[in-house]
């Protein structure tokens, strides 16, 4: 049964974890939102993608939530010594990935196949392929301005109000290699649980993806991020509030619209009419629970296939 | 007095750190080469720059002799497992160096007015200065073919045979702001102790700088790199050797030519004809070694000045 998954970071990497667990890792392709990448210093920074390879190889910071295990921070502490910025916490060993990424595409190659070397590299069986080769960049209206997502994110915290979310170079970016076929060739198409407005839409704003969606033969299972009528982390509640969007399942499901299939949910939250449901705790915190959550989406999309 | 220096990395580093115990930190200024600089993923390293202010900050490794000290590897054991290029190894507090110094360079300034903040920011009172802001290469004809200066001083670790050196670029390369005034405005022009081919031949190439050393007022005097008929470090006796050039004060008298008025040289070694000349133990070993040789060469320009 091959898989292919629309995800963010965190909770999108829980999710593929969670799929190598009871599907053979050749049979699973994450695509992964690239809206959140940047340059900071120079170097070409794909946080989402980063956090696929740390989680799905082991070397993820369990402490943090972000950036890898094992990690020093020399590097930062030298540049601020210098007068360097350090709003964005670039570790000693996350910063190989940094720097060899950033050589690569100045030498003009793709981020999708610079990406497929990194999890070779780092020993993951699973296709992680980028949404895009072109720079699509997530950008948010707010009360201060307009403020780049990292900006936004890390160095404001989430703290302005948000009006409204762009994904800057969108228009013209084309989905990487692979990625429109891994949804046409899928027995299931899964999204993860990462928020709706700032992991999942950067992916359906690239032409061509959100068309694959409605044309593929295979089901289509959203995994909500809403567990008890609250997001789990992040500024997903946050963001849904000043978008004027209530914090339900039904949102989700009318966020989204008629090309998913089915929307797996918590055990006491709103069923969206006119979807497939299946319902299980989504809450990702051990293993078990990772793969639990996979194999319901999975059975879901196996049910709404026939 | 105001005095210039001529310099490379280790050799004039020591020479600087002497100067600096005998002179105000504002009357010295060093000119630095930059013919050892290279693009190395991405990056750009500065490595006799980055020995003058690890040097002169107090952060050099003395047990390296390069690099700077409480170093630690984390991110070049990253880039080796990620199969990226280890062969220059760079550590996570010298990186930080070379990422700011690579981003602002690529917004346009100029490697002059980066080394200057940089110094600043690392307490350094005397004027480091590159020989230039334009690329100048260290290249070498060798029995391997031609190589760039990193491969063959650290990848092949000095071992081809070396037939030319060449500064690829330097024909081309304007001095740095500064440089030209620095040489002319001095009381004292004095060249480190560094190599004469490899590390002092960069900046006379440059065009400009051997011309103002010619017409400066003020006294040049010269340091010699050997002691005891031998050369302290690194490729100099190897390379005099495949030069055909004999291992002798003579030989870097003739090779620095008219434009110098002084030698400094080791107790027991040959006085070239023609100089004035003022011996003593030229191994600077600890800060008193330094201060000594830095005092004597100002003593010996100082009496050529009349």
């Amino acid at each position: 049964m091959k898989v292919t998954v629309l995800t963010g970071g965190v909770g999108g990497a829980k999710l593929v974890l969670g799929l190598l667990q009871v599907l053979p890792a050749a049979d699973v392709t994450a695509i992964v939102n690239t809206g959140d990448d940047f340059r900071h210093i120079g170097l070409h920074v794909s946080p989402d993608i980063d956090t696929l390879l740390y989680t799905l190889s082991g070397k993820a910071n369990p402490a943090l939530g972000w950036g890898r295990a094992d990690e020093s921070w020399n590097f930062l502490d030298t540049l601020r010594a210098m007068g360097g910025p350090d709003w964005f916490a670039l570790g000693d060993r996350d910063l190989a990935l940094h720097v060899l990424r950033t050589a690569r595409l100045a030498q003009g190659q793709g981020l999708d196949a610079i990406t497929a070397d990194f999890a070779r590299a780092m020993g993951i069986g699973a296709a992680i392929v980028p949404m895009t080769n072109d720079c699509v960049a997530t950008q948010l209206d707010t009360d201060e301005g307009r403020l780049d997502f990292q900006h936004y994110f890390v160095a404001r915290r989430c703290t302005p109000h948000v009006r409204q979310v762009h994904f800057d170079g969108a228009d013209a970016a084309r989905p990487a290699p692979g990625v429109i076929a891994a949804i046409h060739g899928a027995d299931a198409v899964l999204v993860a649980p990462s928020n709706p407005f700032l992991s999942i839409d950067p992916l359906l704003a690239v032409p061509g993806i959100a068309d694959a969606l409605v044309a593929t033969p295979a089901p289509v299972v959203a995994i909500s991020p809403i567990i008890a009528g609250k997001a789990v982390k992040g500024p997903t509640a946050k963001l849904m509030a000043e978008l004027g969007i209530a914090l339900a399942n039904r949102s989700i499901a009318a966020h989204y619209g008629a090309w998913i299939d089915g929307l797996v949910i918590d055990l006491g939250d709103d069923a969206p009419p006119g979807l497939a449901i299946a319902r299980t705790e989504t809450l990702m915190r051990d293993h078990a629970d990772k793969a639990r959550v996979a194999q319901v989406a999975l059975d879901l999309a196996a049910s709404i296939a026939g």
